[in-house]
């Protein structure tokens, strides 16, 4: 465990951290999902206030920071960015509607004690990493810890959570095989967050990590590239393929979800090909989680996502509300990974 | 009183509880009111976190939760349905736009400690009854307990309020007058849920209830039979007469307030008939409560009603405004009447 | 000081309060702040709930409020007018859209310890000073105290914080010279709040406040009155001129801030002339604080605005984010400042 060095830190993305200073984010959760359990009032953080800044929708990341927050004896502010002067960075400014980014994160830094921020899609005209680019801006200006809700690029509160769920379910992650697979949704709307993340929490503690996904799905060179890093250091594998049934044999795990193709999504001076993008998604309906493909997976397979979940899509009601579906176990791990967060980067 | 039986209990209708459950919410009501009065701390949830989920506005309901829990310790989060994947029942879904209500029941389950949900109209296509159903649906896959903030069919808190703005001012009810009046608006979009909710509670004691509305403005059938039954059980009597002159001869207690026609609202398969609603409204401009129809009530008889109230048409300022009125009582009581459900189901 | 006074009073204008008032305001903000700083708990107010009734845009005002009292114990609710039944005066009602003013302010003051408003512009069609007859509205029918939040004529709570990072920055105010200047913008849609409470506020410790502004764009009669027998009686001067450069000679203090020309905005009767009021800023330009003006004043001299600010236009970068610059200790006060206004009324 590294217990030293959190203090003050910005939280963007599971990449950002050493194993042991993930180990003891997980170390500190489970220690409070506990105290919580048994009723015991655990006020880490007496009256501090963080801010919600929310570019999109949330339900899960708003509700588990709010409660959790209060858990800790402090307080959540929701800020829809509509409803403020909107943070812009500089060049995307409009007066008396939008407001300097690092003027707010100056002015949030004087008031509260972390500033949380979730953005990624619409809000950065769907350009790939502007997002990211968004958080990490936020960050730079900010005197307070900034926290990443989820960008275009990360959501490591979830990537937190899934490893949360994953030790709890298996015990040690080492040999173990582990999924992440593309699914098919009718809507293309989303960012990679979530496989970025699942891969550079899970390939940090020995498991079998595969990526399957169809062809023209490929996720950012420098996330695969640190999850072939983390296997080769701390054991295991990390392969990529784009078979889904061979993906899931023998997989103790697998987290199947839809993510756009990073090629057709916008990048400075390109826009969105939002056609190619729907022939390629409607090329690959047949990836879905059904009882057919988990067939080759062990018995007791885990089968996890992050939620909203596009049923008859990217799963079948059958396996997501079956016997070994954990995924409201992972939207619980979200407040308890969140708390382990703040407490140990609030301070 | 029943002080066993309503820990854990949802919250959804005021004739799903015995009278001597109503007796204990009634009890514990007043006792957290005087502590309030007194400045006693009284929290009696600490660290417990609500979710206030609305699909319509609210004033009086949404203040007086989040007022309330901040009494008991806890906190409530504002939920506007649409700021959220907006939970919505099966066959109702929209990829990344809603998120399958049970779902959202589920996980809010694991972050918080009761659910408060208020829909009716709009939000259901004025489909009389799916605003119940949805608040059942959330009853039905919640772990935690479900408090109605008013559907299309029950305002449970309001009644609460009612019954203790009433025993507050009269003493015991039993032989009162309490009539029920339906008054009228230009404003037909409206819930039939308070009339039902004042019809339940105030029939378990004893009181005469009057019911008085023009001809098509009949109320649901189960509730007309669930007071007739209370009052042959406890005592006093449950009338309906399309007189309202009659209905406020001698009156104690009125509450002339308007409702839409069931009739002609949506149903499964059947559109809403708002031009026959329009033509039933309009028929009835006279239906309002002024000095002239309370010079017929007893010299103190109490006027009540919910708030907002469509002033100059529902009563005039006179009397609204005048000493007989306890309106703002009523919407104080709110607040003292959610502390004791809260208190008594979530602990 | 005049510490008996305050309990219970509404915020509304800082020319409301006599001197020594606002001294103890001061006083104790700069007591809270360094509690804070300390990180010493001051529940000076326990379980107290206030309402933030915002009918425009804030990110300083609501997040300085929702911080300060949880700092205090207590607990803000963020209402934006409308998602509540907007509160509207006698004869501006919709039925089930708007609730009378009175009834808000009633049924609020059952519920919480005190009401903040901040109204102008757009939600009151730009009538100058029927804002503050909305605040003033709010405070006839309200049992607990009434906080400006910024109306039309008033921003108390920034004259406060104004006046705190003053003090703080250059100890007496006494025969410095503080100049409130106009500035470009594109924006025309701001109030004259700022200015008016700057005034009110500077001109009671003996400063020299110059008033400096292009023809058209006269303040309120009244308050250049109050600013100008403020200077008889507590020393100092108050004069006002048209020429930037000039006023800008020698100053300890620049506050350079758009505002529009009263004259050219709507009153009863009489609609808005936005042709002529952007005539009157176009011809207005250069009302710019750059380096070139700033050359005339002292060299430490200070750079104040309440921001969002209109960079590049109102400002240069150079300046707002140049070594003089406290605009961001300005913001900080003004949740220091309003904890105290808070402590002081509502106790």
């Amino acid at each position: 465990m590294q217990t030293t060095s959190l203090k003050g830190r910005d939280f963007i993305a599971i990449s950002d951290f050493t194993k042991e200073e993930i180990e003891t984010i997980l170390a500190t959760a489970f220690e409070l999902k506990l105290k919580r359990a048994r009723g015991e009032a655990h006020h880490l953080l007496p009256d501090n206030n963080i801010f919600l800044m929310f570019y999109n929708k949330s339900l899960r990341t708003r509700n588990s920071f709010e409660t959790g927050i209060r858990h800790l004896g402090g307080h959540a502010i929701y800020l829809d960015s509509n409803a403020v002067y909107t943070p812009a960075i500089e060049g995307k400014e409009q007066a008396f509607v939008t407001e300097r980014l690092d003027d707010v994160a100056k002015v949030l830094s004087r008031y509260g004690e972390a500033i949380c921020i979730r953005i990624f899609g619409d809000p950065v005209s769907w350009v790939h990493g502007d997002g990211n680019a968004y958080v990490r801006a936020f960050a730079a200006s900010a005197d307070v810890p900034v926290i990443n809700m989820e960008d275009d690029m990360y959501h490591p509160c979830q990537g937190i959570a899934d490893l949360m769920t994953m030790h709890e379910k298996l015990g040690s992650l080492a040999g173990r095989k582990i999924v992440i697979s593309w699914a098919y949704s009718p809507s293309r709307k989303k960012p990679v967050s979530v496989p970025h993340s699942m891969m550079a929490g899970s390939s940090l503690f020995g498991a079998e990590v595969v990526l399957a996904h169809p062809k023209g799905f490929e996720l950012d060179p420098a996330q695969l590239a640190n999850a072939a890093a983390n296997a080769k250091r701390y054991g295991g594998s990390f392969t990529v393929t784009d078979d889904m049934q061979a993906a899931f044999k023998g997989a103790d795990v697998v987290y199947p979800k839809c993510w756009p193709s990073i090629e057709f999504m916008a990048a400075p001076g390109k826009d969105a090909d939002w056609a190619a993008q729907d022939a390629l998604f409607d090329a690959n309906k047949g990836w879905i989680c059904d009882d057919a493909v988990m067939s080759f997976a062990k018995e007791d397979c885990l089968y996890m996502h992050c939620l909203p979940c596009d049923r008859g899509y990217e799963v079948t009601d059958e396996i997501i509300d079956g016997p070994n579906s954990v995924v409201y176990d992972q939207a619980e791990n979200r407040m308890h990974g969140q708390k382990a967060v703040m407490a140990l980067t609030m301070r």
